[in-house]
């Protein structure tokens, strides 16, 4: 494993741990077995850690999100299987991405363009589900873009009160998230479970 | 009106137009016709500004759940009409609401106690109306309190993407989020719409 991927790993662990305030590039360096001066060998600072960080979770989040897209299951079922992943991911870094979902001001304005392109291309991935749903008539006719917008909301939002040793895994709580939104997208006649 | 009340009504108006970082108390002080210096016999600061008017709006949005809750209507139609209030309610403060649901750090430890207090109260009451909706037959069995999340997710999420020049109104938005849940729960035989 290179140096720069074992850097990138122990921020992240040290970011989950520690919240990415009050981690230190000291500490970092520790983990990895550096002088906290050669770490600056390979990365300019903690801002760019943050950004590599998210920047790798939100791509394989949309590679995730494009094998599901293109799997020969239902648009209901591949719904299901989005709700889960972007459940797990969230629930998973609740810390890191939750301070990027919270405070973008962290990242620097190029950083911040790159983030939300790809948080727009994720959305557009997201919606194109929806819209092929609608299409195959199993989902209602309805504003895709708005219910996206629910989804992202209702998994999100995760990150402000999951708790992993609390009473539902990640999966369980998608499971139910998808039930109540298929339930409430299916066209009338289809079922929700198919 | 009361002093006091009319600096409120400023900083509110201040914080929407500017942001909360970026506002000033001069700013404020100005906008009610005082000097900086008397303003701080008012108020201790920028701080106590942002905690008293979170403070009212989420008093006012129990008392209105409240209103809602004890309304002659269908379960059904309380939470039409708590998901419309609380999405008008965060379209209409984007900015504070946003910056207290971002950032908790912003408050003092007893400022951020009592809003805790507030926001557990409201979201005991929203899910008071989901437990009475399921004793009553019109919602299916489900987890009350996910379910109060995942609307308190997509409701509160608004505040991220709303655009009051946008196509659609909060009320909009809202009588489509509505319609979403309120398929997703009702149970199997009961009307979504009434």
């Amino acid at each position: 494993m290179s140096k720069e991927r074992q850097i990138l790993d122990a921020a992240r662990r040290v970011f989950r741990d520690k919240g990415y305030y009050a981690a230190s590039m000291q500490e970092i360096a520790h983990a990895v077995g550096l002088q906290k001066g050669s770490l600056y060998y390979y990365i300019s600072g903690k801002q760019e850690l943050l950004f590599r960080i998210f920047d790798e979770a939100i791509g394989s989040m949309i590679a995730q999100l494009e094998s599901i897209r293109a799997m020969a299951v239902s648009p209901g079922e591949r719904l299901r299987r989005a709700i889960t992943a972007h459940t797990v991911a969230i629930a998973d870094h609740p810390d890191t991405l939750g301070i990027v979902l919270r405070e973008t001001r962290v990242l620097s304005p190029s950083q911040r363009d790159r983030i939300d392109d790809q948080r727009r291309h994720y959305e557009r991935l997201l919606e194109s589900i929806l819209i092929e749903g609608i299409k195959a008539g199993q989902f209602r006719e309805m504003d895709p873009r708005l219910i996206t917008y629910a989804l992202l909301g209702m998994t999100n939002w995760v990150h402000r009160w999951y708790n992993p040793s609390g009473r539902l895994s990640a999966e369980e709580i998608a499971a139910i998230f998808s039930d109540v939104l298929l339930h409430g997208i299916t066209a009338e006649g289809e079922a929700a479970n198919s």
